[in-house]
């Protein structure tokens, strides 16, 4: 009289090319990465559904390096190095599994994460290579990085980002989070913001990046920036920049 | 009695993602760059048309961060400038202008090239990010670095490249060329060659860098290429690879 065995819980890394995804999120009708990870598991797993959990979602347009998500195996005896293989021989190819392992079976991929990497990549020079038009913002004014690293400083470290978030309609909802890290990477033309956090509020990565480069093109001071931090909603709000710039990058773990 | 007024010739360089495109020239019916990039000139001259004449062809799938071509201008009033922002208006968003001007009116982008150079970028690790897919090769072998350069070492300078090239079917033009720089870079799971020649055979930079990543596989060894130099056409050919990961990358001028 044992219990029916227990779906085995396998946590997955997932890469994706956002161009021509409705985001993340599973809608009946639209082209989503969850959707179309349901969609090949089911069809390795003789038609068996199986719900997949993402750490959370992403916008339309927005790419992937290593979002996770977790899973219940729809085929238990199929160890997750299978998995693996078989979804990168079935998934689209604007979607890669990167790794796959076995994970404790309360592991859940958006409660367990206690944090996320983004990258948001800017091409600064009169004209955007065109195999880059995908995965960089186009920006022709030449940008300070000095200018760009001060304005970092000032928004590093824990405060409200009220100012820098399109999710206003919750004043219950606490709109304080920590940058661990707020970073510019410079080769050449190529700008790289990477932006580590504990959380991050709707559209967050997306509008701070628009305040660092109004910083950098001299639109924006460090003053005005504080202000943004001190006065939420009082002050000029930040541009929600375009999505095919920002890459989630990473997904930390207790057990990372 | 003066002679008519000479249209103006100019030279532009140009970029191009080439996934979507039947290559560089133009053919009834076919998506090509050439193709597009007169059809846009004529649409901005009010339907007059100007033949466009490259440098050379590209294959379909190659790009190009630097092909040149000239043209007699259909509208001699308008400067180069003025054409290039025009064009980049008008062209699709996978060609761009990056650079134009006015040349004497003997120019020509083809027979005055003094050299060519190309980059083909491989991406060497288990998984491919999927937004690469479209611009590297995917080996996930591991290659040797120390393999790979001294593999190049063999074949840098000037060889008949017959076993490298896909045109055998004229014996009468020569196949000795000579490659000024033959070089990896390499980036974490990144590697980059670039090649530098005076001209190229048909199809020689994949077959060369099929060549070299024989060798970076322990595959082929120094004295393979050197007996494919020696005795072209005896010998096993070199694998051609894939278009995505390969790019023109500039075309040298004497003026330059």
């Amino acid at each position: 009289m044992s219990d029916p065995l227990p779906s085995p819980r396998m946590a997955f890394t997932v890469a994706y090319d956002g161009t021509d995804f409705q985001g993340w999120q599973g809608q009946p009708g639209l082209r989503t990465v969850q959707g179309e990870i349901e969609t090949s598991m089911s069809r390795i797993a003789d038609g068996v559904f199986a719900r997949v959990h993402g750490s959370g979602r992403t916008d339309a347009g927005v790419h992937a390096r290593g979002q996770v998500f977790h899973v219940d195996s729809p085929r238990p005896a199929f160890p997750p190095d299978k998995w693996a293989h078989a979804l990168n021989g079935t998934l689209p190819p604007d979607i890669r599994i990167v790794e796959a392992k076995a994970v404790a079976p309360d592991f859940h991929a958006r409660f367990d994460a206690i944090g996320k990497e983004y990258r948001y990549f800017v091409y600064n020079a009169p004209v955007l290579p065109p195999e880059m038009r995908r995965t960089r913002l186009h920006l022709r004014q030449p940008l300070s990085l000095d200018a760009l690293r001060e304005a970092a400083e000032v928004l590093l470290g824990t405060h409200d980002f009220k100012s820098f978030s399109a999710n206003r309609g919750f004043p219950e909802t606490s709109t304080v989070r920590t940058l661990r890290r707020l970073e510019w990477q410079v080769d050449g033309p190529e700008f790289c913001l990477r932006v580590e956090a504990d959380g991050f509020l709707y559209k967050m990565v997306r509008q701070l990046t628009g305040a660092l480069l109004r910083a950098g093109r001299g639109e924006l001071s460090a003053a005005d920036l504080h202000r943004m931090l001190d006065q939420p909603l009082r002050d000029h709000r930040a541009p929600t920049l375009p999505p095919q710039g920002l890459f989630l990058w990473r997904v930390m773990y207790k057990e990372d």
